[in-house]
């Protein structure tokens, strides 16, 4: 492949993703220049004086130039904020967008995108519970997937062509591309991320307000399985409220079928049939020895975090 | 501290924590030798292998000589188990073990424990996901909690210097000690760990499940938060088996409270109340920085599995 892939990329939003995305475009040459745009003035600057690009105070002046604008903003603001640069983009550009819910973008965002823009949405299954310019790092993409999500008016050449473009920007920082209809996305996306966070999120909420344990308690003993959980639930809480928000279909069906689940367990339990209880912790143990087979985590105890020193 | 704090330790069941804490027990010089027994003669054969100690064919003649006796075997066997040993132990010898449920053990133990025995039941919050004598490791226990729940009847002074003895044990091998009470040692371990394990094996358990999403795709998109939940998901399911068992009512009591909770965030999703959903993720962030400052978690992006190549 020759690099870079485009001269120019163009990321609206400076935050965990947005400016892991920067450092990865200038670090394995996906990009020869980076535009960046962010809401917040305090952003904006601290972003150039970390150097993550030529940095813009006006959206239209951010997109101009760029063959690939990327959206990596909350995905709530990501519709109204296409209507404000949509226009000011040049013909042949592609406009994706890393946010986690597909459906929703795409129906907010559709009808602002000119005819002369490839709109691709996007999604990278990567991340971290941290937030703002500071958390990214350059090689957070790598090893991990990214899912797109065309639009069917993506059958003509020039389509494909821009497909291409912007599987090979995800390719060179070191994705692999999967192709998927919005719909498939946001069905996956609630069984293994929305769900989980979700859970995480109640649990700590849970353990935050039981006045019958002592808040001490629940911080000296989190070794026993606790603090895994409080990691998912520090990520940033309006990305998550617009996940749920956005996702609200299908996540609600998945939040069923949990709800049963444990409605079954709870009911085990409480009738003390052992055998019900030791056949169902069973089966769930291939699950992650695929995915430690798939490489997407590490067989190290305890995700190597504090063993054998 | 004069080393070592004990002339011989016997500890049965020789699994992940049993043989951590024979291999700490050297290593720190916590006790001058280390006497082993296991149910399964594979495992024996194993441990002589591996060289973790004395071991025996016999739990009775394991324990003869011991200073400190240990159980480390799935909590539902500890009673019986005991019946068959505690008549050959020692006098003035202190019994101990390590399950994650205290009142049921005492319960089942207690009438078999002979009067010349301190009896001070024990639990460290320490571990991994493996199971097995090749999964322990010695620094296991160090910079974690290890809660001793001793019965009153140690309030005489042999009683005192027996409870001193074993929490010098502990500390020797890298332990902060904690004295309570079995009740509440229950409600926090609850909260703390039977909680977060049962919820973690029911969403392993509904993804595994799903016909209407494929398996390849939870594998492969499970780095956007499913994969932290699966390393829980892969604990023993005899040991947690027997957790859930035998510490029924404050595992449903924190279940229901969290039933209440995720109803509550269910109906905010269902009804769009972004308003709630981002103030109750909010106050969940200062949990996780308060387990980052007692030193029980890193705050290494991702428990630093797999960031900053
Ligand atoms: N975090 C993850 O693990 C992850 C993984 C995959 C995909 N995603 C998706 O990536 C997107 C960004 O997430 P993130 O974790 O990078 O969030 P983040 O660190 O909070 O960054 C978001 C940035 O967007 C800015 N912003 C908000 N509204 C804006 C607007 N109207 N115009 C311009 N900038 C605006 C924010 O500024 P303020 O600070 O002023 O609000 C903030 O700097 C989300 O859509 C999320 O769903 C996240
Ligand atoms: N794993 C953790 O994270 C953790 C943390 C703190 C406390 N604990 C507690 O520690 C204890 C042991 O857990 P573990 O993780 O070490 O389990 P493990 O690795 O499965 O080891 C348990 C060992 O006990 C043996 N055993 C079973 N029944 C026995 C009997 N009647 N007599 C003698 N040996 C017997 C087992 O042999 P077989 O293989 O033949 O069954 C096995 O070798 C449990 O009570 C658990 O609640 C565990």
């Amino acid at each position: 492949m020759e690099l870079p892939v485009v001269k120019r990329v163009a990321i609206i939003g400076i935050g965990l993703i947005g400016s892991s995305l920067a450092r990865a475009a200038r670090e394995y040459g996906a990009a020869g220049s980076v535009a960046l745009y962010d809401g917040s003035a305090d952003v904006r600057a601290r972003a150039r004086e970390i150097g993550l690009g030529d940095v813009y105070d006006d959206v239209s002046d951010c997109v101009r130039d760029a063959d690939i604008v990327i959206l990596a903003t909350p995905v709530g603001v990501m519709g109204a904020l296409v209507q404000t640069f949509a226009s000011a983009m040049k013909a042949d550009a592609i406009l994706t967008d890393v946010g986690s819910v597909k459906k929703a973008v795409v129906d907010a965002a559709l009808e602002s995108v000119p005819d002369h823009i490839h709109f691709i949405p996007g999604h990278p299954i990567a991340g971290t519970e941290k937030s703002g310019p500071d958390a990214g790092f350059a090689s957070l993409f790598r090893d991990r997937w990214c899912i797109l999500t065309p639009a069917t008016e993506l059958a003509d050449d020039a389509g494909q062509a821009a497909l291409k473009r912007l599987s090979d920007f995800w390719t060179v920082i070191g994705s692999q591309v999967q192709v998927m209809d919005v719909e498939r996305h946001d069905r996956v996306l609630a069984i293994t991320s929305h769900l989980p966070h979700l859970i995480a999120f109640n649990i700590v909420g849970t353990a935050h307000d039981l006045e019958s344990v002592d808040q001490g308690d629940v911080i000296k003993f989190s070794a026993g399985g606790f603090r895994d959980f409080t990691r998912i639930a520090a990520s940033d809480p309006i990305m998550w409220r617009d996940v749920f928000l956005n996702n609200k279909d299908a996540v609600l069906e998945m939040l069923g079928r949990f709800n049963e689940d444990l409605a079954a367990l709870q009911r085990a339990i409480r009738w003390g049939e052992g055998e019900q209880l030791r056949s169902f912790f069973e089966r769930t143990r291939g699950i992650r020895q695929s995915i430690i087979d798939a490489g997407q985590d590490t067989d190290a105890d305890n995700f190597g975090r504090d063993t054998k020193k």
